[in-house]
Order: structure tokens, then C-alpha cells, then sequence
């Protein structure tokens, strides 16, 4: 009684009709166009050949995300609401040669579960067929070049970030020497591609950590609404625009070590909220450290979400309206160039027994260079910001994210070839 | 500079053009009627009254299942995308009289944050705009029952689980005095309502554990099809329908002491897979531990996934085609009556640092009564079922699920007042 599944199927190109434009453009509840292409996309991916034809992956599930590319996909894209952030510790022994084996099993299953196909040792390959916008994106940690023999073509600012008065920092979420980055719109996308990613990197590295997250669900609120955050702030609105010129300025890297053009930085910083503290804190107390209000985002100088913050505004009794010490003032940059862009997502571990909450973010800002852009503004935030009452980074770790590669090449291909 | 949030304003009966039925029938997808309901009815409740109109409650997250009802909701409601079950144990000194107020605190809480309304202590009442189906379940412990002073009215089969020779049972995943039991589409909703509701309970009792848990998420495939579980089978199939005569027959306890009608009992158990062994095993093999097909979870005597199993057929040797000892083959019962209506839930843990992952399922199943429905299935799979080479169960809890309750009035209130 065999009969093959879906997943064993060898590898097509898929989701051609669906260029990256159109995913990061359109909310699918919006583009019903968009929908249907995913839809069918995936049909075509599995509904020839024999046995009996698998039931059609329908709704928001179908839809993918390009793998292939100038840059990895998961940054620029639209964030999916679940996230695992996996950190993986090089085994002893491997070297050079070793992580280019790796990257290329990695490369080859990453491309496979974005396409909703199964990976070639996929022990449960139905699960691979509704890929829900899953993003796979890698990160070298600052050690893995020493493992490599490339100490010299590192970036010279990606090191483990220098020491900020703030932090309470524990090892368990700290540290790595790859990041995988695993975002999709389904939790169960997302937990069994983690399995088989984890599966593939068995032979050459330990899992350090693993960081879940999640956002508001997709399709929850309307596409392009700002998610709120455990504290029940908006979180991401000041965030250069995806598509922009802005965006491109501040995240792909342009200068430093070659290979890595085209590519970006990622910190990954484990941020807990200290609820308790925070409910008992006023309205007007909570809107002063952000600098926003609570119910629409505005800056408290304005009316609306996006509009501009004014921080030389002043209320009558000449104080500034916006305080200087609120998170949004102290964390103002002078151009386009020095913004970071935050991927944040949420966590939510069990309480204590007394009740007490284990909530926070993983918080995730990509840019250019670590050196110049995330460093400065955390040290002023560290120095002075008023929301510190109220949150705690407890783990940090940087990563090189390589730029994306073509089909038929692998992620990380610039360095290690 | 106060401005009243939504969340403040008193509670007023919200969702009146949403039927629980419309609910139950319809996928919010599908019956494009039932979303506009439930967004009209989040703005009708949020729209009014002085200060910004907050950002409307949009799609998917605006839609609610009424709280008021002859049963509770959770049960028989289409299951939710993410759960948390959370087990109390309750303080010493805690009497009757307490666990009234305990309830009376808790049904408030519930029934407005399922409403879309934030509960009157909520520190983020921005964040109970999104309702996005939240139902809260409660459940009563057999130790509940003698804390109350009230053990004479316990279900007789209303008892810590005998031992079953496959159980690996972890204190820290079983018992408890009391269960939550919440569930909705939306992530971060679950998280906020669990936050409240355990913050509620603090002054009564402690958190015993809690267990969260995921399905694929809403919208992700066509509303009414199976899901699949971590093992990658569809996981439901044989489940009694809601709404039918069957699924009440089965569900809603009309025996016993008669504060419990209309009531129902859980069984919560955590139950690993072990997918290790499960990768490695073919096909073939997979498919006839279970006794269906692993790619559409039709019967192995059948076409389709709702085709009746056969156990009578037999194959060109003269052996049965669905394996005496297959899982489906074990589970089944004589009559609708003695049928359980599982409502089960993923898990997966991060795995250990050598890649082995802490996945599984969190089982719930709902019968009338637990020594009639759930024991016997349990004792004759435990006895022998093929699938017991892949699934170990590591926690066990049982609850009481008391009926619904009309505006004004409270869970357990039956048993409590």
C-alpha cells in the first residue's frame, strides 16, 4: 500500500505567479486577487501526479513568500504573526568546510518549506503544505568567523554588544553562533519547520536557545494596523517603511566586508515587561515615558499615528509637551541612515505560582551596522529613557545576516565559499 | 490630560446580532454576514462616548462568542487557533463562601473579556479590544469539591484518573483545584485574558501549571477541516459533530447530581510524541498504528475522511485492513453515548540543547461523565494500541465543567451559592 505523499515529490520551482511585490503589498483579506494566486500556487505544487490528491491548501495558509532573492526574506517582509528565534552553538571540530555543508543543507530545506514542499527527510511532509508566509532567515554570530578562519572579514562592529547599565542579562538567552529565524503566519508552520531545520543542523551545532513569539494574529486587524505589545502600546510606528528608499538606507548593509552587501545586522534582545509595576502605573504616567498616547499611538503632540513627533512643542507652562527623558525623545536619530527597523514580537511564558508574569518581547532591530546605528541609540536609552522603569533586556545577541542568494546557490555562499 | 480608554466605560450588553449559533455555523470567511456582524457590533461598543475613537476592531479579531448561555461556551464552540489551560490550587483557608467571590470576580472578568470590554482592574484595557472568539471555560477539581465542604455532591467518577501502565505522569502537569480554560484566535488576546483572569485569582489561589497550546491558525485553511497534529495526522476526525443530537448526548451530563446538567467534565492530558521515533517509522507502518491514512485521513477500509471505519474488512490474507490493534480500531465505542469529544491542542517546547523535541499534544477531551466515556477508551488503549510506541502521556487533570449561566449570574453557581 504506498503511495507517495505530496512532500516526497522532487523539488519545482513554485509560487511563480506571486512576486515579493505583491505579498508585501496586499493584506490578503484586502487583495482577494492575491489570495487566489496563493491558492492555486499551491494547488498546482500538489495536485498532480498519483494517489489520491491531498486536500487543497486553502485561505491565508497557501501563501508564500519568495526564498530566492537579493536579500533574505523575513526582514522587508510583512511580519507573520508567529516567530522562533533558534540559536545554535557550533559542535566542536567544525570548520570552514563543515558550515558550508551546513548552510547548503539548510539552504536547500529553507527553500523548500517556504514553497510548502517537504524537505527530503521530512518525517511528516503534510505538515510542509501550507507554508503561511513562512520566512527562514539565517544570522552569523561574531565567534563563528574564528570558527571559519575569517576573523578579518567580520564586520568590525559585530561583536557582543558592550554592557548597558539596564541590563540583567542571563546566559540562556544569550549569545549564538547562527541565528535561524523562522516567521509564519501558522504556529504549526512554524514549529515544524524549526523540527527539521534543528533535525539538519544536528551534525554541526547545539541548540543554544530558542525565543517563540507571537504577534496579533494575521487576519485579526486590519493589514498595516500596528500591533500592540504585551504593555499594550503600538509597537513599530516609527519604523522605516518596507519598500522605501528609507528602509533600504538603514537596513541593507553597503559598506564593510564585501560579502556582506546586501545583507544587514540583526540584534536580538530579550526585553521583559515588568507588568506588575505597569499597571499600577496611570494613564498619564504610561503615555509621558512612551511619548505616544496609549489609545491611537499619536505623539502626544499629535493626532494621529504616523504624524510627526513635535519635540520642541511646549504646554503652557513651558515644559515640553513630549518629555525629554520619554522613550521616543531619547530615542530620536539625526537621519535616515542612523534609524533601525524593529521586528518585535511578543512573549508570554507561564507566571509563577504567586501569578507573577514571565511577558515580554523578543525584540529584533535590523540595520545596516550594528556599531553605528543600534549601539548609539541604546546607550542613550540606557543612559536615560523613562520607560527603563518598566523594562528589563535579559538576553542579547548580534548576528550578520548574509545578503539572499539565487537558485541554485545558498545562504552565507559570499563568505564561506 | 485624561481621556477615558473603551476599556473603562461600563459593561453593556454587547454582541446581540451575533447568534451562538451563526457562530457555530458559520466560518467567518465563508459567511461574509457574520464578520460585518461581529466588526459592527466591536464598534458599536467602542464608537461612542468622549476621546478619540480608537482604532476600529477590524476582520477576524472583532468576532465573539456570547459567554451567556444553558452551557458554557468552549466546549461545543469551533475550536480557536491558541488555548492556555491553567490549573489553581487553592489557598489554604479558602472556604465556599470565598470561592463564590472567587467566581462571581472570575465570571465578571470572563464575560466582558470575551465581550471585547476590559475587565475593571485591566492595567491595558487596549488590549481586550480584540476579542478574536475568546471563550473562558472553567473547570472544578475533585479537591474542590472537599475544600467547599461539599464532597457529598461530587460526580462519583469525578477522581484523580486510575494508573494506566502507559502513563509517565509528571506533577507538574497534573491535578489542580480549579481549570481555565481559555481560548481564541488570537495570540495575544489569550495571553492578556489569562494575565487578568489569573490576577483576579490571586487573593484565592496559586498556578498550579499552565499549559498553552496551538492549532493551525484561523483563516490559514477552510474553515471546518481537520487539523493536523504534530505527528502530522488529521486529529478530530472521529470527534461527535456539534450541534447534533449525538455531540449532546455525549457532551452535556444529564445524570448525577443535578447541579452539574447541562454541565460536562474534562479530561486534560498532556501527552508527548515522540517524533524521533515516529520520523522513522515508514508510511506503511505509520498509517496502520493509526488505522487511517496519514495524507487524508481517510479509514484504511475507506475513501474519505468521514467514510465509516470497517473493521470487519479483511484483506487478500484474511487480515483485518484496519489492524485489531490500530488506534481507531481500540478507541471505538458501542454507542454515541459512550463517544468523547476531543478538543485537543498542540504543544512544543523548545527542544533540548541535542535537537530532541519536547512536542506533543495537549488532549482535552469533554464526555457527560468521565468513569463512564473516558476511562474505558483510556484503559483499553492503554492496554494495547499501536500508537502507544509514539505517544506518552506525562500529565493528567479532571475537572468538573459546570453548565452556563444567564446575565447575573455566575459559574458554579449551582454548586456554590
Amino acid at each position: 500500500m504506498e503511495r507517495p505523499t505530496p512532500g516526497d515529490r522532487p523539488a519545482e520551482p513554485a509560487g511563480g505567479p506571486l512576486s515579493r511585490r505583491a505579498l508585501l503589498a496586499g493584506g490578503a483579506l484586502a487583495a482577494g486577487g492575491v489570495v487566489a494566486a496563493g491558492v492555486a500556487a499551491v494547488r498546482g505544487s500538489t495536485g498532480d501526479g498519483p494517489g489520491p490528491a491531498p486536500a487543497p491548501a486553502a485561505e491565508l495558509g497557501g501563501l508564500m513568500v519568495p526564498f530566492y532573492g537579493a536579500h533574505q526574506a523575513g526582514v522587508e517582509t510583512p511580519a507573520q504573526a508567529h516567530a522562533a528565534f533558534v540559536a545554535l552553538d557550533l559542535a566542536e571540530g567544525v570548520d570552514r568546510a563543515a558550515l558550508r555543508r551546513m548552510m547548503l543543507v539548510l539552504t536547500d530545506a529553507a527553500a523548500r518549506l517556504t514553497q510548502g514542499r517537504a524537505p527530503l527527510a521530512d518525517g511528516q511532509p503534510e505538515l510542509a503544505h501550507l507554508p503561511s508566509r513562512l520566512t527562514v532567515t539565517f544570522g552569523f554570530g561574531p565567534r563563528l568567523f574564528d570558527v571559519a578562519g575569517l576573523a578579518g572579514r567580520r564586520p568590525a562592529s559585530l561583536e557582543q554588544l558592550p554592557a548597558f547599565g539596564i541590563d540583567r542579562l542571563q546566559e540562556r538567552w544569550s549569545g549564538g553562533d547562527v541565528l535561524l529565524q523562522l516567521c509564519a503566519d501558522d504556529p504549526l508552520t512554524v514549529a515544524h519547520a524549526q523540527r527539521m531545520l534543528v533535525k539538519d543542523a544536528r551534525s554541526f551545532a547545539t541548540v543554544r536557545w530558542v525565543q517563540r513569539g507571537f504577534r496579533r494574529g494575521r487576519g485579526m486587524q486590519g493589514d498595516g494596523v500596528t500591533q500592540r505589545n504585551v504593555l499594550g502600546q503600538l509597537d513599530g510606528t516609527g519604523n522605516p517603511a518596507p519598500g522605501t528608499p528609507a528602509f533600504a538606507g538603514a537596513v541593507w548593509t553597503d559598506a564593510g566586508p564585501a560579502w556582506l552587501h546586501g545583507g544587514t545586522t540583526v540584534v536580538v534582545r530579550r526585553i521583559r515587561a515588568e507588568l506588575e509595576a505597569w499597571d499600577a502605573t496611570g494613564t498619564a504616567g504610561k503615555e509621558s515615558a512612551v511619548g505616544r498616547r496609549l489609545s491611537d499611538g499619536a505623539p502626544l503632540t499629535g493626532r494621529h499615528e504616523l504624524d510627526e513627533p513635535d519635540l520642541t512643542a511646549k504646554d503652557a507652562h513651558g515644559r515640553p509637551v513630549i518629555p525629554e527623558l520619554s522613550h521616543i525623545a531619547r530615542a530620536q536619530v539625526g537621519s535616515d541612515r542612523l534609524r533601525i527597523f524593529r521586528r518585535a514580537y511578543n512573549y508570554d511564558e507561564p507566571p509563577a505560582p504567586d501569578g507573577t508574569a514571565d511577558s515580554g518581547l523578543v525584540f529584533a532591530s535590523f540595520q545596516r551596522d550594528v556599531g553605528e546605528q543600534f549601539v548609539p541609540i541604546q546607550r542613550r536609552l540606557a543612559e536615560a529613557d523613562l520607560m527603563n522603569e518598566w523594562i528589563t533586556p535579559i538576553g542579547s545577541a548580534v548576528f550578520a545576516v548574509p545578503p539572499g542568494c539565487a537558485p541554485g546557490g545558498w545562504i552565507g555562499e559570499g563568505l564561506l565559499r
